[in-house]
């Protein structure tokens, strides 16, 4: 019981140095030491109660063996160094269970485990943890979505610089930009959901998954397990058919690139030399060991690092799916560390964007004055566009980016260049250059896609 | 014209030394350079269709580029020349289009690609190219799923000696195997309907995803271009929100691992020394080129091939979600041929699972020899479970365990060994030994378990 | 102090779950928090002694400075945590450092990190850490080269039968497989010695690698540091050239790679068909929570599952690569756990692999069983070789693959069958065909090749 | 013979859309269907002239062999084709030879791949083509490095702002920037000459690695086939052994990433915003399809694509290890397109990267103006730095800091804020100002940085 207490104690105190970059306090519970074998015995508490139900093994064993199911019982440090001999975590965990249970009432560790095998202990423990895991995930992911929508509602009409291949290409709006994001993280939100449906299973099968050792009672036994455990019954024992966790990697991977992608946008426009946007700053956060000046985007660096990461990850789990008949040699012990990773960085990932995002500061002043630093030139195809029936589409884009070259080369306004180009001038006014040459004129539909946006958001309750 | 007949010849007649191995001959097609073009093309042709119905592009010069969208009009070779200097495939093909347009009609040449930015052409087009890759793909899966559903039916009681970890464990049936291939091939199929359901939409967004250039008809012709090709319409430009083709790759890299599981599953039931189902044999399968007596597992090699290569792909889609503002530079990309790869090869090791799964030889005569030669230590658990709730779990795990061992020392029959053991046969007759030793007795629910998936595979019209 | 000393009773008896299969208590203690922040600060240790020796700091701060770092002093719960705000491990670090100098000597502690960017500390307090990891594996990569090596000897002509495509092809030696590991094993440790030779550098350059803070005196500093830590000293800062850091990951990769052939080899010989060789059994090593007889592979499973995740890790370093001009944004953040993962689970698969092939049990009775077990068709190829110059390679195939497969259809021996073929016989004496059947006759040149792989590990000293 | 032809004229005109973005013209020759089959070829008339000079085969066979042995012989599609089903393209390839120099000789027809099995052939010819891909490396990578070192000499004492974080931190020189580079390519070149001296063996090994078909001559027979091809004698066959080429293509992996590093820098200085260095513009080349003022840095585009793609493949690579016994399932088969992609998308980039850097246009202003750009705050860690002594160093940078967020605040210059604050004046005088705030006094030894990596760079020849 103190080794027991010392462990716990541990983990409130400490942990691996980089957790607080890689995990958040919430996914480092789940997937904790504790976390882990507290999943596990809740699959074995709740087997004995269902088979009491049926009467397959006696109430009063099933209450008792309930009732030693409890992680701080536990000697950690023991049980991992058995398992590595043992092959799992489930064996010398089954056998400490026996144990206990024997000390209270020894008839009732004659039933510790009936019927199971060591990967539905597993299996369904780790599916406890991962449903606790998307509750945390979910609810995040709603947080930065919000926070997005809220940006993107209140940017809508700001004239940004759009972008394409980190050069200045044609006006968008921030709202727009922020509306790009909210749209994926929507589109994910929807995967979890459909993950959550379809992959939150039991495992049951009995030791090559026939449920030979149940007899008649296999299925109703399994039914009422997944009944009280709150996860589904799958047709079948899934032993080596892994598509279903890996599917849970899969998911957790496609969200990690959009928050990847969202902290590139942001760092990039935190740049010193762009300075649009930038990660909320709190006293110790993103300063240097040597530099007083610096401010550093912390959050997008643990996002890139994790966006780096998981899909690295992802492909472990996707060729750890090869599992050798009734039980894989090697794919299934590579599934245990890798998919709890994944579910961790992304959860880090996410809470570091909610974080960056609702705090966002943003620069609309910088927006307007990297918009106007190339003197026109971010208009140009609006300009070639609008010459474009007069002209044809090519000639006008040749004679465009004739005019371009030339206020490059002669530091001038593209406005200037234009002005002085009578073959130009033969189709535009004034005033059509007074138009074409204002941001708010240049961001096509941008308020209409942002409201398509948000209006999606809004369907997600 | 000329060099654009060379070039189709070609394609009938030549192509990669390894095609055969990696590729079918349908998504050779569909990937193909002829059918990557013809799939932009198509978009423009759209494109000019659409906007000649708003009156955006005069009716005739639609005609005329709707006409001219034909991939045998270009040279391909000059394509892909420009293209690497252009920076994409999409600019060179609209200087080209253009060209051949003004060449019928120098008016209609001014309204090519009207409004559009290069990526909506590629990605549009690319995902018409998915679209006939899923076709194919649902097609061949249904196809393979049925014939594991046959093999599930036909063997659902032929026992077959279960293996975890490589070694003989407890009895299961061939057709339990086989009816979980089947039941992770139909969660496959799911996943392959939502994904129809959600991924395939245009693209069509202009520089930087505000349609800036289409003034306020731009949502109108994007509706019409997705009714008009048959993709949805998202609800934004999806220039750098990639988790829409990412989903795509983990889709079929699901898949593909599930294929190698079954491949590795049969190839290790080929072994020589097992012999207890075989791909089907033709002339010229898998022979050596020096050993007269193999018979290789072609089909079982390529899969296993792609099953290894597609998670590494996968991996790739998913960090390339890291994209730069309006538009990726290198995560754009890098998906160009890494997702037709991610189809083709998936496509291909469907391909040959579906042709070693309808042609597998099975030897039950093999299978029932292989039960019995550990002369009845497969039985181990169901005699241990039997004598638990008279001596206790872990004390008649126990006591088999030493049998087991006594068994193999004096290469004696597990039976034999027991019933000498006084302290069992305290609790077991006769008769229970002959129940207990038959592996018919042994299997458990695997007729009920087969009978939950194939009644499954039924719900799938 | 006391909770320092939390933590360390903590290390001694707890770690995660699966530390077990996937570290060794070694490379465990060289990554742990402890291991981190020791070799860091012995870096701080360090750079202030040779900074007093160049007299830029005061000796006596220097002593001070050297005396405190000790990580026992250190709150490594409070460093973790204000790492993430800091944006590394080594701001909070060097802040703690500084107060515990101060709190000895005020002024002492104006000298802390002197001149060093916070990168310098980390990065050279990483190859520290790698340095001591592959201490560890070279001994234990000789460990395992030397049980293969003893293998090879023993059994370098006792036939067992070659297995190409998992069938049966032409016999060969145990011996030899073994020599196959064996060879590939030295060449690993060529490249770790290469790899010692080149990759272990200090990293010293100040914030952005000029040595701007330490004026002229930068070089001399950095040539005396590289010293005092028995490091290289790089021809320029590598803060983000990481080369060096992926090399390391990529030696270790190929390393697994082979381990992981070695496993699969071993687990296949393993499985109870086949039964050549076996993991060494040690009480509760491999067994089942359910069936008595079970004998697990434990060991080939841990290094089968090293085997798939590396890879991706070393992706994952590769990736990490392209870092941002002077300091990374997330590329060097995806470093920080992921090289310690891959120097861990390497070792740990090295570990088994060394555990499992000095124990393993070889069968030889069931080697030359299954050799047999093909009724002689494991010689076709021989005897098509030996008519081949009377009848023409081609045509001797063809008709000795005529003989295997009636042997097959009529269960006879493959010498029976040819016995009665006259057109082989014209060309083949009985003596020919005692020749031919006998194993050992078969198996070419197997002892000089083992000859050779021992000679050349005899050159490893 | 006119279906042969017909491919060539193919390969001359045709090839992939995106093979001009990720291959050259050279590699793409090197991996063709027509060089794969030819390096094969080279191998067979090798081995040919080999044995009929240790009297194994008539001279007369081998002269007609080794004629024969071209690949415009061949009919390459239905060599495919034939592959598939056979499992290798050794086993059609051989047979077509065969037939073909039955056609001259009947007799020689029989000594065709004398002693060899497919494997040999194979692998033999993937190191021919190994050695091109290295020959064209090295000396492109020669150029790449001679780039860098130019630039690195001439701009080794330019100020440019150093960047960390992608935050401007201290002054660097652009010299010392490309110096890094350069330094880590001069790192690669010493690795691929390692790899050249380890990696380039002939595979000789028949069926199943014991040379049993040579009898005795085995050895002899090898030693002088890998004299004859230019590659070394192994000290065994490694059919599967894969380390070898593992190691190919994770040091083709390291030299990605560097290349990507390269590309990143190039790609962050070419920002509309800083404007620094821009790739060399050639007519076409990174236009968009409508925005007239864009240049795209399309060739740090493809660079940065590869390096996210190759890491990927370097992890198949390394997976495919795990190959079974002396032939493996599916590893083998997954390095034959991804060893061929590796080399060539490596080389592509390399290539790029060769164009870009040799012609990469340098604006000094802008790098001067950026770093002029934020008022002095760039040299705050030297001035807290020169305070330190007096103040203590955790003070002074506190101190520099308050000062930096005044100046930000007012957006005063930070020397203005400085001189008006009394406590940071007793220490520093104008002089001292005038000195702090000069960046050439702010990159510390650049200069002699850059000459220690020219100076290695001089030493290789």
């Amino acid at each position: 019981m103190s080794s027991a207490e010392a462990i716990i104690i541990n983990v409130q105190h400490t942990h691996h140095l980089f957790d607080a970059f890689f995990a958040t306090e919430q996914t480092r519970a789940i997937f904790s030491d504790q976390g882990t074998v507290q999943c596990m015995l809740d699959f074995e508490a709740a087997l004995a109660q269902v088979e009491a139900g049926f009467s397959i093994i006696p109430l009063s064993a099933a209450e008792t063996i309930a009732a030693t199911c409890q992680v701080d019982r536990f000697d950690l440090g023991a049980l991992a160094n058995e398992a590595a001999e043992a092959g799992n975590l489930a064996i010398p965990l089954i056998r400490a269970l026996t144990a206990l249970v024997a000390h209270r009432d020894q008839d009732a560790a004659r039933y510790v485990h009936w019927g199971a095998t060591s990967q539905d202990v597993i299996d369904t423990g780790l599916m406890l943890q991962v449903r606790g895991a998307l509750d945390l995930v979910e609810s995040e992911l709603t947080t930065l979505a919000d926070a997005c929508a809220e940006i993107a509602r209140e940017y809508k009409m700001i004239p940004l610089a759009g972008r394409t291949w980190l050069q200045q290409a044609t006006p968008t709006t921030f709202g727009l930009k922020v509306a790009g994001w909210l749209n994926a993280l929507d589109s994910h939100r929807d995967r979890f959901r459909v993950l959550r449906a379809g992959a939150l299973a039991i495992q049951f099968g009995g030791a090559v998954g026939t449920l030979a050792s149940l007899d008649s009672h296999g299925l109703d036994v399994a039914t009422a397990l997944a009944d009280r455990l709150g996860l589904a019954l799958p047709d079948l024992p899934w032993h080596t058919q892994r598509d279903r966790v890996a599917e849970v990697a899969t998911t957790f991977g496609l969200l990690v690139g959009t928050l990847g992608k969202i902290a590139r946008d942001i760092s990039l426009m935190m740049q010193t030399e762009i300075g649009e946007a930038f990660e909320p700053s709190a006293p110790g956060r993103g300063g240097s060991s040597t530099m007083p000046q610096k401010r550093n985007p912390v959050g997008c660096a643990i996002t890139l690092a994790v966006a780096q990461r998981v899909p690295s990850l992802v492909a472990t789990m996707l060729v750890s799916e090869i599992q050798e008949h009734e039980r894989g040699l090697g794919g299934w012990h590579a599934e245990w560390e890798t998919l709890p990773e994944i579910c961790t960085l992304s959860a880090a990932a996410l809470h570091q964007m909610a974080i960056v995002v609702k705090g966002l500061e943003v620069d609309r002043e910088r927006m307007r004055a990297n918009l106007d630093s190339t003197q026109g030139q971010i208009f140009a195809e609006a300009i070639a566009m609008t010459l474009a029936p007069h002209m044809g589409r090519q000639a006008a884009l040749d004679r465009v980016k004739r005019a371009c070259n030339q206020a490059v080369k002669k530091k001038q306004h593209l406005r200037d260049v234009l002005t002085e180009d009578t073959a130009v001038m033969a189709y535009l006014t004034v005033d059509d250059l007074d138009r074409l040459f204002a941001p708010e004129n240049a961001v096509g539909l941008a308020v209409q896609l942002v409201d398509r946006a948000l209006s999606r958001h809004a369907t997600h309750i």
